[in-house]
């Protein structure tokens, strides 16, 4: 299998009444600062609040009904179980999701919610894929991964392809990299729709995995990920890297606290709530790690699901009394 | 004069190319909670964030060229403030905002930002009127009043007139009270466009005036203001009663803490930034103050200008070691 427009065009058919077509919001204040054209395509509005129920969505409706009867699993305690534990739901067969047994209940809480069942394990890559091939021995459930499945890379790439129908004549798409989907998705959309456009990734410094990758010219996996864009922690796989290494015309770093300081001034301008990881092309924007000076460019926003509690611009001052 | 739709025609035909249509947002989490169908119309992305800048904007260009060119002037350190500034600057001509010399930095950084010119008074209310009144006798330039002027009020309405035609049949429109006038260009708009529907003000409970002011069948004015919604303060003019009076069938109150729940549901379920006014009229569903059962509701959310180092639900916990 492979991933090429014609599937992205099938996930918007089969997505059509299930995923939201998101609205595209513009502002001055950005524009001036990267002196070009902004064009924010926010998937914090998208259902569970992320464009990752674009790709959960469109592997749970391409299953046959024989095999979707077995139901669903996965392993992720983030975004991905939430949207996959929706899309089985949407379609009535069971979802199961692995995670590991020092999750915050908060992440429990909205997969319950959708009425999954949640499998623990102990916090190991090891023991998640132990206790996932356990759960598909016993169901027969079809494991959904997160990024190297091609059904949810077509999903994810329904998302630029609604931008570009939007907006015509870009000519940069920023994206940023997690295990990969939702850039290859993207740049299969782009490089069918705006082809004159470059598509360019944002990372972590702390998670430059596919940074390192790109240079390197094969998968480098051995980076310890440490950042605050959790939704980004994820190391780069051979299906993504493959279509990065094609389509991707480069890839961008920025630092935790230049991902901070544009987390919070979307909020501030765009009046919108973005997680960490959706800041990550803006702060490439304006940190100038890419240049788009005169250009049209799209930014994928991914998701909104944050601690309110817990801000990261706010480190709380803790007056202790002398004595 | 007074405020008629044909008015809010004028002013939508004026505001064109210059306040942004704001998007209508929909729910399901909050369809469920209200029990009916919710549809919130979004001036947290109009600019200056606020529903402020229609109005302020159809008075400042509703100017004869000879009139304008002495400029606009304002006592308000709020969205009010901040609107007249842009309006003026988009016009050319000079603005000057009175501000009590306690006002915090960031609005004066902010009115200051768009342009205008702040003259300081003492934080009373017979200062601001008194300094507004020498900044008038000296400059000539034409007073906008937040709320009680016509052409702000038209301007407002606008808001209402945009939901109007994007949403059909709606049964209910709700909006928040200070002064009154968003509701009053709201309920003559609803009036205009959706004759069926009846239109509700939400007034914080620590700052009630409207609703004693229709109980009592004349304004009350003697309400000391003490609520979380800064931007409801205000007093409720004379004319904007008047028209409160004929067409708006009934106010209800929520307290601060149901505010405050309304306020982060918004930002956690429509990732999107609204003030504590705003939530006013969520609070009003959430907590069934209305009936809003089997029916469609408009809610216009008002703004989303806040401070996000100092978030209302945010109570620090501060352990301090014993000994």
């Amino acid at each position: 299998m492979n991933l090429d427009f014609d599937a992205v065009r099938r996930a918007q058919r089969r997505l059509e009444g299930l995923a939201r077509r998101t609205p595209v919001l513009t502002s001055a204040h950005f524009d001036a600062l990267a002196g070009g054209r902004v064009f924010f395509k926010c998937e914090n509005f998208q259902r569970v609040g992320a464009f990752k129920f674009r790709g959960a969505a469109n592997a749970v409706f391409s299953l046959s009904d024989t095999d979707a009867a077995r139901g669903v699993a996965t392993h992720s305690s983030g975004n991905h179980g939430q949207a996959l534990a929706l899309a089985a739901k949407l379609r009535g067969i069971p979802a199961t999701v692995v995670m590991p047994d020092n999750a915050p209940r908060i992440k429990r809480a909205a997969v319950e919610g959708y009425g999954a069942n949640i499998v623990f394990c102990a916090p190991t890559q090891a023991d998640r894929e132990h206790t996932l091939a356990a759960v598909v021995a016993k169901s027969g459930a079809h494991v959904v991964h997160p990024y190297e499945d091609w059904d949810v890379m077509a999903g994810q790439g329904t998302a630029a392809a609604e931008l570009c129908a939007e907006v015509p004549d870009l000519d940069l798409v920023l994206a940023p990299i997690g295990g990969g989907g939702l850039i290859s998705g993207t740049s299969v959309s782009v490089k069918a729709l705006a082809p004159g456009a470059r598509v360019i990734g944002a990372e972590p410094a702390g998670a430059d995995d596919a940074w390192r990758s790109l240079r390197a010219g094969r998968r480098v996996t051995d980076v310890k990920p440490d950042t605050i864009a959790d939704g980004l922690r994820a190391t780069v796989g051979e299906n993504t890297f493959g279509i990065i290494s094609r389509l991707v015309a480069d890839i961008v770093r920025v630092d935790d606290a230049a991902i901070v300081r544009a987390m919070r001034l979307v909020w501030e301008r765009l009046k919108i709530v973005i997680e960490p990881s959706s800041a990550v092309p803006v702060a490439a924007l304006t940190e100038h790690a890419v240049d788009a000076q005169g250009l049209r460019v799209g930014v994928i926003l991914t998701g909104g699901n944050v601690d309110l509690d817990r801000l990261p611009w706010q480190s709380v001052q803790i007056d202790i009394p002398p004595g």
